[in-house]
């Protein structure tokens, strides 16, 4: 089959999935735990061949750990299947109901998105989470897994299509791509695929988003911010700043710039930097940063950098009003929170943080307020 | 200033217009009225200038006539307003709330889009009620109305930015553009522009879509059908049908296709024939509606065919699965509905309907169960 006839059968097979019964993709989900677990053998056997190939080929050391999928990583995916059957059903939930006249009901109901095209890396565990979730919501799916996990991936969409077929699944919902020029061609079939998922380098998802008219689900940089306020418990936000720089320093999410309000930056700047240097973070300041504590000095290029690393940026600025312009401006809209006790200078950041309309998410580490916002 | 620092002070103003209260939108939404209604004269002499230049190029009948804005458009326009006063607040609204954890709450709440670009047609009160729905709900808008009403567009604007301006909306939230290829350097401006609204031909919206990476909210064809069930009640079934294809046959969702359940076909024919003919609709048929009624043939054309006019083709389908398949392959997800007295079928063609990927709209005409759906 080309991509286009694959697409095609995968469109077919989705409008026909999204009437299939919760009872029958619960049992599906089930089956596909227990062909798993029977044939984990072949799997892990397959699994080995792409780990020497990979070895041979000199792949990094944390890349070959992704790459392994062993009887411990089939009983966790196993487990998440487990815990994916529990969930209440997503299709088919009323959102809203409202009567616009006599006789005339509207409804919004929760339907599936239907052929979801994803591209993922290296992990194998990643195309049963991704085709396991599609399968229980009703959705049909276009896979594109990394080529050092070849065999592994096969073998796994061999199962779960074997799975799903025995319990009457229909047929062609789950489609894995071999080739890296099916994901160019992919890209074309607005009228088969309704959303593409990339997962990888700023630079790849940035290539796809650019090259194709179908809605794209990806961002490409991260430069996140906290925001301490001049109403903030500082003890609080000096836990807050190192915990999101350090927990893990190369994901998306990490903050790469710390805003602090001028009312308190004299007293906790010199605390920050304590925690942060003893955690081996490289401070990088403003020039009033810079009057404050012994920092490098930040460049303009700082600002619009996402280290991924053990590096923060950190700027005085006056309130919140100049934190949010900050934030809008160099920010990529993708997590960024607000520490303080101010409800005022909350409701203010989250109204004003633009990094909503590109499906951001702003947040407020609160103190001195009820326990609920709303 | 050029387009880009057009767009950007846009932005610049969408972030303090996202803050506005309630009270102070809709503060400025009385004022535009007000100065609407002051300026009245201005406006009618500069849209008379657009007609007599429009008249003197041979505009068509229909354009000349929403061309027009005289006192009674204006007198619209503001009833429209004063409507829009009274309505809710769209911002800010807690659409979901949950608690993670213990001290972890997440809100989902309702928020401007940011700036959106809306290019419309010959009609000026469109542009009154574009930027007031904007204002409204906190977004600010780049507008480019056509070229016909160039001085009536101009003095809109003008009253509007004035109105707004006075009572502390942020300036730059109304952007007119001039020239037809500011839509074009537009279109380039995804960092700045949230989403773009087209309105128009087929091939502009389809232009628009192919050449930019902003969202775009907008329809090109509109193939919409109804299909009559085997349990549908035949007299309702006509009325929607006579209704559905003539009340305005050149919009885009008039139904252009009427699907028939065999088990029906032989007495609904005939019926919806006599009704149809009536009012002067065309009816081109497959082959099992020839052998009932007498109609020229519908070719393979036809079923991919947005006709706009008095119309319709008309095919005999086994049940509601070879109904929704029809309108799956040849539709165009935007309005489609069922006419049936069974619940299962409704169901069925509303869960397989696969337009609401693109945000198309199912209806179900029901007689026979409850008042209420769920």
């Amino acid at each position: 089959m080309n991509i286009i006839e694959t697409a095609a059968e995968a469109k077919s097979a989705s409008i026909r999935l999204a009437a299939v019964k919760t009872e029958v993709k619960n049992r599906a989900l089930a089956e596909i735990a227990n062909v798993l677990k029977e044939r984990s053998g072949c799997i892990v056997s397959a699994n080995k061949e792409d780990v020497e190939t990979a070895e041979k080929c000199n792949l990094s050391g944390p890349l070959l750990k992704r790459l392994k999928f062993d009887e411990n990583k089939i009983g966790e995916v196993c487990a998440g299947i487990e815990s994916l059957i529990k969930q209440d059903e997503p299709v088919g939930r009323t959102i809203t109901a409202m009567e616009l006249d006599k006789g005339l009901e509207l409804y919004k109901v929760s339907c599936p998105i239907g052929v979801i095209g994803v591209i993922f890396e290296s992990r194998p565990d990643a195309l049963v989470q991704i085709s396991t979730l599609c399968l229980k919501s009703g959705n049909a799916v276009l896979l594109k897994g990394g080529s050092e996990a070849k065999n592994t991936n096969e073998i796994l969409a061999e199962i779960i299509t074997e799975a799903t077929d025995k319990i009457g699944i229909p047929k062609g919902w789950l489609q894995l791509l071999h080739r890296r020029q099916d994901v160019a061609e992919m890209l074309a079939l607005d009228d088969y695929i309704d959303l593409v998922i990339p997962r990888g380098s700023n630079e790849f998802v940035r290539y796809i988003m650019d090259n194709t008219n179908i809605p794209v689900l990806g961002h490409a940089d991260g430069i996140c911010h906290v925001y301490v306020d001049g109403e903030a418990d500082l003890d609080m936000a000096v836990n807050i700043v190192v915990d999101s720089k350090c927990q893990y320093v190369a994901v998306c999410n990490a903050v790469e710039t710390m805003l602090v309000d001028e009312k308190i930056a004299k007293v906790f700047l010199p605390k920050v930097q304590i925690a942060l240097e003893r955690k081996g973070v490289e401070l990088r300041g403003c020039e009033k940063t810079g009057s404050i504590i012994n920092v490098k000095p930040a460049t303009d290029e700082d600002w619009s950098t996402e280290y991924l690393d053990y590096v923060l940026s950190v700027k005085v600025v006056c309130g919140v009003d100049e934190a949010i312009e900050h934030i809008n401006r160099y920010g990529s809209g993708h997590t960024d929170s607000i520490v303080t006790a101010d409800r005022e200078a909350a409701e203010r950041f989250l109204v004003m943080y633009s990094g909503t309309a590109a499906h951001g998410s702003a947040t407020v580490f609160a103190t001195g307020w009820g326990p609920k916002w709303a």
